[in-house]
């Protein structure tokens, strides 16, 4: 069979099996779960063993360490994707749940009620756990779900996915609700994504370029992230001691992912104040600082900012920083420079804390707090399957509700239209 | 300026213009959209000479009566338009509102806040009462929208647009919140499609290859509706009186129209009593009939079905009827042929319409109640910008909460990640 068969035939039979995913209670779902968990710890050694195999050929295609890091199973792997199959168990079922009702005058009560979307796509790189994580909150939430992982975790991904096709087997259900691609062959991620009649949504998790590469090629809805220009905003009525903690958690405790802090922006009034102190606290981290003139006069020595500093997604422990004269200004830069990703103002004035969380556009803005916040798992959604920078359908960390939509529900005793 | 930079600069002016619009307090909103909805009362004479312009181009180019009879602004058309302007001012702004409110075990209070999508487009064909309707649902929701409506009723497009350049200057707001493309050429939509950057949503109103055209060349995502194959199925323990009713008013009330029934499924018990009377209904009505093998042995003298009445639209009086065995089988029907559009179920079993709601899937699924009700007004949503019969964002009538999209909004007093 050529790769257009294998894909084909996948994406058919995965919505076939989402009509069955639609109508499986709560509880049948809950018990696969727990035991794919429970697979998954007691088959460790021989998923270990095919990991074994992608990582020999890891290294003969010399990858790099961080490469190779990331693909490798470790015993903590097997632990954390069990671990997160049992959480995932524990959620609250979204499907059928009503989120709305009301009645009409002409005594029609409706509702409005989730339901699954019904076939996603998840592409994502070389990172076994993903294909645990993604298909534990698809399952859940109803859909069927087709995992297209990076071609030098194949073995690994086929390993865990066996696994999960016999804990469904064991249960009596469709085989197909879980599917990974079973091709190395990069033309095969080209023919999802031209299966809008069966495949409901693309998830793209990994780099700007693979991000880019399937929204430029898909047919079917993405929901996509690209980076993370985060910023915060110290007002001059800032507590500074608040706002050093929140500045440097933003930056330091983890710098190489999306809601790190990448720009700092500091009101003139305090800057003299603040700049100081904030930057003896990030030296001592180590983080290196790229100013705009006034930063550069007040903190003699530091690297002059330009224009690309601004845009720049670091990902590491570089912050540019800007001394501006107000809020507006401060607003004014990040609605220009960032990503609509993750906006943060520490401040102690009322009326600004209003406005900020009112006219900031994006997907998470808060008042005093960390933007490291801006996770599923932290904000409460229970678990994640990515964040969306674009607006539509979701905004923002993503939990198994934004898996679901909803339909309207009509029960009427006999009402026509006149 | 070529074509291109004519779209560019109005994609441009209109993102720029978001933003503004997204900040609007909700009062200054109505006060512009009762502004223009005067306007258009106030300058109807002139609107309509600039329509006579398009008629008389119309004939010219020998356009169907049906298309002129939808391009002409008559008197009716001048009060709908003002009139809908007044309801969409009543409507409550959903901007702002809050949906969801909780706080976390470390005190951080986190809400989901309604916010506009950004930049709209709508593209529609040549019915200049839709310019006003997209307008006004697009401002009211503070969203900026550029409008293109097919390329006969420019000049009247164009009239409108001005009374709604004007109201917005009177009201000192940006006149780029709504903008109209001023070219006839097709490649306009082409470049309009492509301006991922700078638009956020694009919804396409009018026949099914125009929205083919808009998916298969939008590269920025698409709010669409196909068809309508909607269903009535006629259970055994339906009451028949009403079944008779609303299969009626689902067929007869309006049968041009997306939420009119199509095919027409009855269980096999009451196939022989419900048939013949309703039968007998349908012919005084003028609906001719296409039946499968036993509605012809009941029916004797109906034209048989063929594969391709199952999946067909009719928008006539025309429609497909199907004996089924049972509710499985009906479902099943509704599945294969259906457009996940509208299903209904006429029954009296209690378990049957807690079954049919929960598996049938589709946008609206009624119980006792006619096709018909899937609409926006009807349903209760105050104004309709379209129905979508795909899952993402939004799944049925989108009234003007399906024009925005959710920030999260997060409260701290220092909080940092540990």
């Amino acid at each position: 069979m050529n790769i257009e068969s294998v894909i084909l035939e996948m994406a058919r039979a995965a919505k076939a099996a989402s009509i069955w995913m639609a109508r499986c209670p709560t509880a049948q779902k809950n018990k696969v779960l727990l035991n794919i968990a429970d697979r998954i710890e007691a088959e460790a050694a021989s998923i270990q063993a095919e990991n074994q195999k992608d990582l020999d050929r890891a290294r003969d295609l010399g990858l790099s360490d961080a490469m190779i890091d990331r693909l490798t199973v470790k015993d903590a792997t097997i632990q954390s994707m069990a671990q997160g199959l049992r959480e995932v168990a524990a959620l609250d079922d979204p499907v059928g749940a009503v989120t709305k009702t009301w009645t009409r005058p002409n005594g029609l009560e409706v509702s409005r009620m989730r339901i699954p979307l019904g076939v996603i796509g998840i592409i994502y790189e070389s990172r076994p756990n993903v294909t645990i994580d993604a298909a534990g909150l698809c399952f859940k939430s109803g859909n069927a779900v087709i995992l297209r992982g990076g071609s030098e975790a194949l073995h690994s991904n086929q390993a865990l996915a066996e696994i999960i096709t016999r804990a469904l087997k064991a249960a009596d259900m469709p085989e197909k609700a879980v599917q990974i691609v079973p091709v190395r062959d990069r033309e095969a991620v080209n023919i999802l994504l031209a299966q809008e009649a069966f495949v409901d949504l693309i998830i793209p998790r990994g780099g700007e370029s693979l991000i880019r590469f399937v929204v430029e090629n898909s047919r079917i809805p993405v929901l996509k992230h690209y980076k993370g220009v985060c910023h915060v905003f110290v007002d001059e009525s800032a507590d500074l001691d608040m706002a050093e903690e929140i500045s440097f958690n933003a930056k330091v405790q983890r710098p190489g992912v999306c809601n790190a802090m990448e720009t700092l922006l500091v009101h003139r009034t305090v800057a003299d104040e603040f700049l100081p102190r904030m930057a003896r606290r990030f030296a001592a981290a180590g983080v290196a600082l790229r100013g705009c003139p006034e930063t550069c006069r007040i903190l003699t020595g530091t690297s002059p900012a330009t224009e690309a500093d601004w845009y720049e997604e670091y990902l590491d422990l570089v912050l540019a920083v800007r001394v501006v004269d107000d809020m507006d200004a401060a607003v004014a830069h990040m609605t220009q420079y960032g990503s609509s990703h993750t906006e943060a103002i520490v401040t102690s004035d009322y009326r600004r804390a209003r406005r900020f969380v009112r006219e900031m556009d994006a997907s998470v803005v808060l008042v005093n707090a960390s933007t490291r916040f801006n996770d599923g798992g932290q904000l409460g959604l229970g678990a994640e399957i990515g964040i969306s920078t674009s607006k539509l359908h979701a905004f923002g960390p993503m939990g198994i509700d934004e898996l679901t939509t909803t339909k309207f529900v009509v029960f009427g005793d006999g009402q026509i239209r006149s």
